[in-house]
């Protein structure tokens, strides 16, 4: 559909779905699996540009409906797009806006042509329809827009989500209709909710389009973790095998480690630098509240073996020094290693699938109950 | 006194008393004059060590009565010193704590003594003595420590300062006696409120003290701005030309360009972080508000004649929309830009005197009267 866009498969695991692959876009490649950081208001919070290359961010998101509000995707546009308003030149996606439309507006109401809902920053009445979100999509710019959705909650009835996912199929049509930039890829999202048989008819009728990548959507959204996989293993067979696959909105370790199993080769998620702003650092596997008093006098890096600027320089007590005073600074240099952690996390599982060591070198995250030394569901 | 510390002048404006000069330090030099970022909490609040020296800075202070109250002395020390906790290699002073005992806590009382107060963390009651003060500044470890002293508010009775300045002489001779450390240099300093005839006394015999370095405090305590300059012109002659002289608090272009311009040497001041905080930036002598309907589709830089990394890469539309979001990106942008514009005010000031162009210059910021192009005390 678009020359630009290419999805190559590099290896596959012999023991899981897992693949290892190079996604193409035009302002560059994205070496697969791989987590994508949010920057949602065009900013990976609290992080320069400098810093989030520095972690080895090969893409990053931002959220349409967010920077619709502010600045407008008329001032994005006249700036030359999202790539040279936030001084980002490698590749880009957004969203539709559909996620957020439905998990942070009130008093919004669901027709077949698309979704009113109230500004929650000035209180005005905004109209959010498929054409409308593709074209606020064209004028910011990204390498990768994506199709409008609904998001149904969790939980909800079987025949709400059935008609939910008829619509939504109905809206990506609307979508495609109305995409005119050819230098943007458009993925569709696989809705379904729980219901393992809508989601599979769902990526069955997607996979005919023959879009240039496909997202599975609607998780993390309060349903039991353990439902992730089985949505990710009953969907991705089904999807396009020469493009590629992206789970929105998850970014665990465990959960990404599984889903790659299941075949999933982009992810996203707020959790590296939410977490780093309430004074969390993720270490391999684990999370740690720097407050913590055990931290006062450690003196060592977070973790010696991460080559972040963060672990490179200062330490453990610094860091828990930062943290109680609420210093910006330890938000910052917090989510340098967050975010630099899940990337790393992503290339390592990559580098496994190449030699195909994957299913052997992270079996700690594969196994169908938590290990006892993984933390919570970090 | 130490040998590790030296103060050369290079050379003196032939029409002010303004004199470019090197001190050295254990720590590496400082080219003189020069604006001193704070670092309140061991961190130039928002600025990572790599930005912060991005940014010209050559010496910077932190704050030994926030640093005693967290994390503690002990546990810096217990570091390797103030450089290695928060990795800065390069020149550093600690006040005393006696500025932010007096304008900070509430519950003070003084005594020949020190200064009781009560903790505004816990509640529990701290003693400040100047031996403590010392000693809490050798466990610090900075380049430059700073006598213990009273810092009379504005306005106060002339009987009042004049009885504080004798005990602030005492507490200086307890200080000398008390400091352990020869990598150390104890600057002492001058008080005196708004009385010439005090500040002449005091500057006068702490002269006699030989000191390695002499400062100029209780300034910008909420007198006229106007004062500050007649404060620096009766004292700085009297202190030793062969030593440096810094002036405490002090960082607008207007106050310090006038200070040099009697003779002063070093500068510190919260306000080019302070101003990054809420929006603003200081651009050639002038704060712009970032938050400004105006800077909404503007898309040039800054300030393009300005090296830092904000002005080479960001447009004023992305900083306006970041300030308008509250991201903390624009906090860390406009500090960064904030921070190396006062820096190199400093040294285009050092500059234009190494050449004896100075009071040509820099004429409009002499000017008795401020100039209509100089807006507010920026």
């Amino acid at each position: 559909m678009v020359l630009s866009f290419k999805f190559e498969c590099q290896a596959c695991c012999s023991h899981t779905q897992a693949r290892a692959g190079v996604f193409y876009t035009p302002h560059g490649l994205v070496e697969t699996p791989r987590f994508m950081p949010v920057g949602t208001l065009a900013t990976v919070k609290t992080l320069t540009t400098a810093q989030l290359q520095a972690t080895g961010a090969q893409m990053i998101l931002a959220n349409t409906y967010h920077l619709h509000l502010q600045p407008g995707e008329g001032i994005v546009a006249g700036a030359g797009g999202l790539h040279k308003f936030m001084v980002w030149d490698k590749p880009m996606l957004t969203d539709s806006g559909g996620f957020q439309v439905f998990s942070l507006s009130k008093l919004r109401k669901i027709t077949e042509e698309g979704v009113t809902f109230r500004s929650p920053r000035d209180g005005r009445i905004i109209e959010l329809t498929p054409e409308r979100s593709i074209q606020i999509q064209n004028a910011l710019g990204a390498d990768v827009i994506m199709a409008f959705d609904e998001c149904p909650p969790y939980p909800a009835e079987w025949q709400y989500v059935a008609a939910s996912c008829d619509r939504t199929y109905r809206w990506l049509e609307r979508c495609i209709k109305a995409h005119e930039r050819k230098d943007q890829a458009l993925f569709g999202i696989v809705q379904g909710g729980v219901y393992l048989d809508l989601r599979q008819k769902a990526a069955a009728s997607l996979a005919e389009l023959d879009l240039p990548g496909y997202a599975i959507g609607g998780v993390s959204v309060g349903e039991p973790p353990e439902l992730i996989e089985k949505i990710v293993k009953a969907t991705a067979p089904l999807l396009p095998r020469e493009k590629p696959r992206y789970l929105m909105g998850v970014g665990t370790y465990r959960e990404m480690a599984r889903a790659i199993a299941g075949g999933v080769d982009l992810f996203d998620c707020v959790i590296p630098t939410r977490f780093a702003r309430h004074g969390t650092a993720m270490v391999q596997g684990e999370r740690w509240n720097l407050k913590n008093a055990q931290f006062r006098e450690d003196f060592t890096a977070l973790d010696d073996s991460c080559p972040c600027y963060t672990c490179q320089n200062f330490s453990r007590a610094y860091l828990c020094h930062l943290v109680r005073s609420r210093e910006i600074l330890a938000y910052t240099l917090l989510s340098i290693h967050n975010v630099t952690e899940l990337v790393r996390f992503t290339q390592r599982i990559r580098e496994a699938i190449l030699s195909d060591r994957f299913a052997t070198e992270f079996a700690r995250w594969l196994d169908p109950a938590p290990s006892s030394d993984a933390i919570g569901s970090c």
